[in-house]
């Protein structure tokens, strides 16, 4: 093993919980490196895990583990995984879907269910249980030292949660997708929907189209916008699309906060369509 | 010892303040590994700076050296402290009162006085000396090198500043405790007070009990509140107590924030008492 | 080498850029360090990356690398440096001007141009390059190794982008400047002004001086203000001078924040004069 384990989590960074997982780690082993992907994740929200694990993996060394505890139902009798990826990552996380993405990008060669009573740090029986800490970080640290073998940990797992994902496709003269991320600092919608599709439907530069947002098939959002090169491409407070850094279809407001102006998540249940539009 | 420092400040994380502490230990010695519990204490707020470590020292090998800088008063005639806990952590912070839960919740073997002048940077002792980077940070690091020992730090204390802790007790048909810490994310108040007080005074689930929140004598909250097993048990926006993940006596407001909502605090001059109500 | 890389950057912390930077230097070497000065910097904001650069990189040992990327122009033709300090750090960049305050105030001893096409992680010249990682990160984990020697990266530049900065000056009765830095916590204005200038234009402890701040030639803020040795010689709310730790000359707001109750800036086109003023 690398003897690297990278940590993300919904804690945030203002209390210790962070501090006790790097600690029971370091008590496992001295030698390991410890690393934070985020701890910024949105309460509760496994999908943004998902996203965020799958995109920053792969920029680590094979060997590395992730501890990844996102989840409103640790300590219920939620299963705890061990995966290990393609390119030769570990993953240690609770069973409600944070693997989803990892799975689709980069895919999976085994997931193993861990035994937790036989893999907890000492002590840890009692009432108060903190799952991120006495099991997650615990045996991350463990599977990074090389103290823990990934054959050693549980039962092979053929069945594991997955996030229903939108599927990017085309459906006659309409494109449908998911809403992948939001750009952080600017609240635009990453969809996961290729810019070459827009191309199969005749749309080029300049064009409308016709853009409808869904939330568990209610309408959120459905207006027309151009598709630009630059956000000055429209005047400041007005929305467009555009093409992202992973030349996927992004929707943004020039100067402004399009996720949190018309309340638009991510994840589940998020549907994004669109269609090219004439103007009248 | 371990090798390890740990640090907790109220500097927050957008300056170069942590950074620097972390550049002074790294020059010490490059072996040793640098680690946050966090700087978001929030400022001055001693009390959570104590609760804060005492709360995430434990998840931490005997030998780490934790260096924690929370203080209105430091570069004044505070004195400097070097501690030994009872689990072997050693803490090293300015005199005013961090000790507090560590010596109630763990115990603490010895305290030194750090003998200043003979133990900072070279070349800090000019006009604007930066003690959490000169002093504590660079002695934490020296203590974890093992380039200093603890019993050359200084003079043993017999007395140093420990704050006042209202403690849990029951007073006839009341109990009593203090305000020990916030919960981060949702502004609940963790009390000190275990909840198998509630049984003493004949208390048990759906039962009413007259709060009272004094500060300084002050009365600030007086209602009667459920005490509940789940937050749904109230209607949203109302508030409940609860026992949280402590054990411990807990108050809260469902879907809300009760600190901010009622502005509670934490600390020194906080009391809270609670009795059986009869509803009318 | 010194094997520690320090990271800073305007990426925040909430998705998972910075621990990419972090697993492309791990993977380059898994003996490094890496550590973070920090990814606040307000977005695109190259002067406070220049000033934070310069006031933390001093306390890290020599043979240390920094990672510096702020830069609205990353990506485009923007050049890119590797640049030696007469006290022997390293500092990987985009030519931006993030060198300035560090050759004013330290001194550089050489700066190269980065050969990029040669000089970048594998499988990066793809369309969407994030040079964050790609280059700076990839470059100052090989420079930190060993893999990569300083006197390799390039030609050695004369030419390089620096901020033009308002020098501290004398002029006739008045005294000249920058705002070099906000205080975080408390928008406090730090400037580059030695307080010894206030003697040489005969101003003491409690005298007042008008105070002019321009932006771009444009008045922002005019009103005398008192000198003060501590914030309560003003009623809360009231503007004051004072000395700061660095002994130059600061203006404060007493319990406010005189940065955004005035939107004053800091950096390149602000400017900030002093002058006696006998009260009428």
């Amino acid at each position: 093993m690398r003897k690297t384990v990278v940590f993300l989590s919904d804690f945030g960074s203002s209390d210790g919980a962070v501090s006790a997982m790097h600690g029971v780690a370091d008590q496992v082993s001295p030698d390991l490196k410890l690393e934070d992907l985020t701890h910024d994740i949105p309460q509760f929200n496994i999908w943004e895990a998902s996203y965020r694990l799958a995109q920053t993996l792969p920029y680590w060394a094979a060997g590395t583990v992730f501890v990844c505890v996102v989840d409103p139902g640790v300590g219920s009798d939620r299963k705890s995984l061990v995966a290990l990826t393609k390119d030769g990552h570990i993953v240690v996380t609770p069973d409600n879907g944070t693997l989803t993405h990892i799975e689709r990008r980069i895919g999976l060669n085994e997931v193993r269910e861990l035994h937790v009573e036989s893999n907890r740090l000492a002590g840890s029986q009692k009432s108060h249980t903190f799952f991120g800490r006495d099991v997650y970080a615990y045996n991350g640290a463990r599977l990074a030292s090389g103290e823990l073998a990934f054959s050693e940990c549980g039962p092979i797992l053929e069945e594991f949660v997955r996030l229903e994902v939108e599927e990017q496709r085309r459906e006659g003269d309409m494109i449908v997708g998911a809403i992948d991320i939001l750009d952080t600092r600017y609240g635009s919608l990453w969809t996961n929907i290729n810019g070459d599709l827009l191309d199969e439907i005749g749309v080029t530069w300049g064009d409308y189209l016709q853009v409808r947002i869904t939330k568990d098939n209610r309408i959120v959002y459905g207006y027309p916008l151009k598709l630009c090169k630059a956000f000055t491409d429209v005047p400041k407070g007005e929305a467009l699309m555009y093409i992202n850094s992973l030349l996927n279809i992004a929707v943004a407001l020039n100067q402004g906060n399009f996720a949190s102006t018309y309340s638009i998540g991510t994840g589940e249940g998020w549907k994004i369509t669109f269609s090219k539009y004439n103007m009248p």
